[in-house]
């Protein structure tokens, strides 16, 4: 486990003071670091957001618990009680462990071309590339090795984590964060068939325009529109192998698991939910509030609503003897609906003869 | 939105001429961008490949529009005549909107090691590094932080990203471009087990040939072979996040959109298309032409023809009632034939009694 | 194909000593290489492991040969006699193209901060990066424009090809390998949701801790705990494009092929086989030695065991006759077993009636 930042220890009554809720029990513990329940020690606050861990409390060294006020009625440590008790540990992670304030300067190994603009209070890495015409905010950070193309825009606060790549002419937001190895305005894989000679290239002049308080993770890319842009709005979360098609919009707040594949041009909606390894193919509408199961594969547009397509692992002996049926499904169906006609049909018949 | 790069506009009648079409309308019209059909201005060039656009016509303010003469009968304004409006607006994109020529020269903070061969009118951008025995060809360009192992080759007028690492030994061909973030020559995965001790590691001997012309995009890996090499042909065209395992073979013209897999010693005929997540297991032979639709999941050999086999969403309820359904179906299959065997013979044995 | 290392080469002789095993033929033959059986030269070794590549070798110009006695009885050229020819060309090919010996040192290109520690036997590579408190074993080769976090740890002899990325505080073992643009210690994709305001990120205060002998591939990434660790024990293989998310744990010589994704806090077994472009959503529990096939979606925790899911590719004429089906299947499959109770009773009637 990486170690809390040194002197950034928070005291209980601090805590529940920035919570704005009510704590029991000892006010002055200092809290240093969070922790799981097994892990924690004396310097540590945990959280119970689920009833069913309030057995493992007893054994818990922490100094104190974030916790509902209804689990903590026999409960006789150091509790800060909260409706919400994962979303007061998002909270107080981010006081206790949030990344340290930018050290404003450029690395000696950075080569930032002339026309660029670099704000005093952003930090450079080493051997990042900044091209001419791009900017970068105040209290930015660029991660080592990180290229920033020409002319293009790094907002306020945002931090890049070493070796992210951002193409000429894309922007981003204020206080958004990209991981390691992704790729925002790659060309976009827009090509012309033709006739005998294969594909001709389409340049993908548009760019990447990405909102505040974006969140994307690591090997992940965004490509560049076709003629008009990429857009991800504010606050959209994003995880790790990630595919975002050229002139893809994302809608506010929407969030995107782990390996989903979005192809060109759909439209997402605000707050939609895409499970991990899902995938929407190109010119789709899906509406606000879309929630998409894992492995979901969605072939039309969608209306607000929950949607599921993945068929789950069996024993492979069951499955060997699903797989031929399930190729020649229609003839089954088929047969079916005709025997379901038959044996409806004698049914009536023999009704009516036993009238 | 990128800006067009400046001076690079082309007169409405000589984009005709390149074309070897006919137009109407304002022949010395400067048009110095594409644009879609809602973001066009007097400078820029839409295309209609669609009629069902056509009805956007009136209220766009482009300079001229590629279109068919069939589309363009009642359109007062300036348009280029052409037959396939798709592939001339890929074709008018690169002369407008092309990379800019290579920039000779090797950037001083460049890693070249003694007995590479760099073309001297190649661009090598800053903190590249190109091993011993390695080639550049002439106009080639090598983005910003790019790895070129020991003897690879990349071939004229070839263009390298930002951040594309060429593993030893591996042959990029002429005028090819792979984006940003992608692996030539990453060893294959291959191990042989040894009971009780694990797997031991198979070196990878063989390397990467690409052909000319190639496009790869982002995130993508192409990995060496285990013996002989991993070879991909002339024209084809790869998008992001796409994974060729070693000792695959890939024909001229084929395309594989993003998120695809291709197993070991899989062989890809020429002008194929595999649809984005679509996966092939190894081994396998896809014929000249075979098409694959997104998602499919390919474990035999194909011949020609149109492939498909994921299923889409639908609402979370029919799905969850579906589930059980699936995973005992071949119950369900072996039931109904008896139904069907049984409704059959009572049919029999009464057409038999009733003659 | 690249070029074995020279001066490698081993004689025949020396070949079946390694190995601990006979030979027949000329032992002083000098072998320089692995070839496939139709690449192979009079300084090349081959192998048969499946007897149906007997009918190449009379053609095959090889030096010697691994294969089995059984098989080599009527062969008349050198072959080296084993047990499972597959593991002993694993073995050959390392001893004969196993990487070059790091040579030791920094590149002067290099950025080790101070405080980080580096063994005199390590080799450096250009524009690597290594954090504050970092440390690298002996004989480790940290391959060009890598990126070492504060803090992480690279054990003696562990290879990390070009561009590979380890976040602060990550720890990898003896004798790993790590292959470009891989993310060991990206933060997890852990966000609570707060009304109307979107998400707030969980800072994620765990690391990655991967064990000896591990091998990953090339765009993989293996997110760092929310609380504890993200951990792989020894010996574990990964392949390219692998998702493995925070707090997953997975067990000792369990092998994991290309694009697999596995979600948080998952653990998988010792001995497992995850099949390439196979997910496992989170909080899991897979027993050691399962096994699933390629493509398949685990939704449930597995016992020892073969597991799959996917459904195969079928002419898309097939698909969607099928499609429509699959989707009402449980009120076919209803139906169905109305139409089983009904004929069943009316033959039991029947059966009754007649005695």
């Amino acid at each position: 486990m990486s170690e809390p930042a040194s002197g950034r220890g928070l005291r209980v009554a601090e805590i529940a003071q920035l919570l704005e809720v009510d704590f029991r029990g000892d006010g002055d513990c200092l809290i240093e670091s969070l922790a799981s329940l097994s892990g924690a020690g004396p310097r540590s606050i945990c959280f119970v957001s689920d009833a069913k861990y309030l057995v493992d409390l007893p054994a818990c060294r922490a100094g104190a618990v974030l916790m509902r006020a209804a689990d903590a009625v026999d409960c006789e440590r150091t509790v800060i009680l909260v409706d919400n008790p994962y979303l007061a540990y998002a909270k107080v992670s981010q006081w206790l462990h949030g990344a340290a304030p930018s050290q404003a300067g450029i690395h000696p190994t950075a080569v930032v071309m002339d026309g660029a603009e670099v704000c005093a209070t952003a930090e450079i890495g080493p051997h990042v590339v900044i091209e001419a015409g791009a900017s970068i905010g105040a209290e930015a950070v660029i991660g080592a090795g990180c290229y920033i193309g020409a002319g293009a825009k790094i907002g306020a606060g945002t931090r890049l984590a070493p070796r992210v790549t951002v193409l000429h002419g894309c922007e981003i937001g204020q206080h958004c964060r990209v991981l390691s190895a992704s790729v925002i305005g790659a060309d976009g894989f827009g090509f012309a068939p033709e006739r005998g000679k294969g594909w001709q290239r389409i340049e993908q002049v548009g760019a990447v325009r990405i909102g505040d308080r974006v969140e994307i993770g690591a090997c992940t890319t965004v490509d560049r529109g076709a003629l008009d842009d990429t857009v991800i709005e504010d606050g959209v979360i994003i995880d790790n192998h990630v595919q975002i098609a050229h002139n893809v919009h994302i809608g506010k707040y929407t969030a995107i698991a782990g390996c989903v594949g979005i192809a060109g041009s759909t439209r997402i909606g605000q707050n939609c939910q895409l499970g991990g390894g899902s995938s929407v193919v190109g010119h789709l509408q899906l509406d606000d509030g879309v929630v998409v199961f894992a492995n979901t594969f969605v072939t039309s547009s969608l209306k607000a609503g929950v949607y599921a397509s993945a068929t789950a692992a069996q024993p492979v002996a069951d499955w060997r003897r699903n797989q031929p049926n399930l190729r020649q499904f229609h003839q089954l169906a088929k047969r079916m609906r005709q025997v379901f006609v038959k044996v409806c049909s004698d049914q009536n018949t023999t009704a009516n003869s036993s009238e």
